[in-house]
């Protein structure tokens, strides 16, 4: 490819699955916290997000490099914890209230 | 899906997912920006920022809200304009320098 045109293209095509994936990561979050919330156990389980920014820099092979895949997990797992947050205190998980 | 590792796991394979499209997106970038170099174009065009918000946020299903999505992609924006910087000034791509 040797266009704007097409790169942007391709861009695009990639924000399209970054967006349902982003989405449907955010789902899993929410499902676990109402699990966490039925067994009782505490929402914040700060091991459990080290391991997961471990993982992402174990699996990250550039050209980005590990401390901005790390920046872009904070932002992804603390949106999560925001509508987790919003979830529980308002119970519709779909944005109604 | 009822126990906590199956949601865990699920997260695991996802993120996965999202590394590697990160990446993927990046990559794309630091090609627009050679092209953009190579045809004296200026590199940041505020008008292709705003479509991109605007598509991911006409993608956006939930159960992240639009200004979520919005925050993660401008993230994202920001992370590829920062290795599109560091990679003009220092030459390589793949973080040698």
């Amino acid at each position: 490819m040797t266009d704007l045109a097409g790169w942007r293209k391709r861009i695009d095509e990639i924000d399209q699955q970054l967006v349902k994936l982003l989405n449907e990561r955010s789902q899993c979050a929410l499902e676990i916290g109402h699990l966490k919330k039925a067994m009782d156990v505490p929402t914040w389980q700060p091991q459990r997000e080290a391991d997961i920014l471990r993982n992402v820099e174990q699996a990250n092979a550039g050209p980005l490099d590990h401390a901005a895949i790390r920046r872009l997990f904070e932002r992804i797992i603390d949106e999560a914890r925001s509508l987790e947050r919003h979830s529980m205190e308002g119970g519709s998980v779909f944005g109604k209230d």
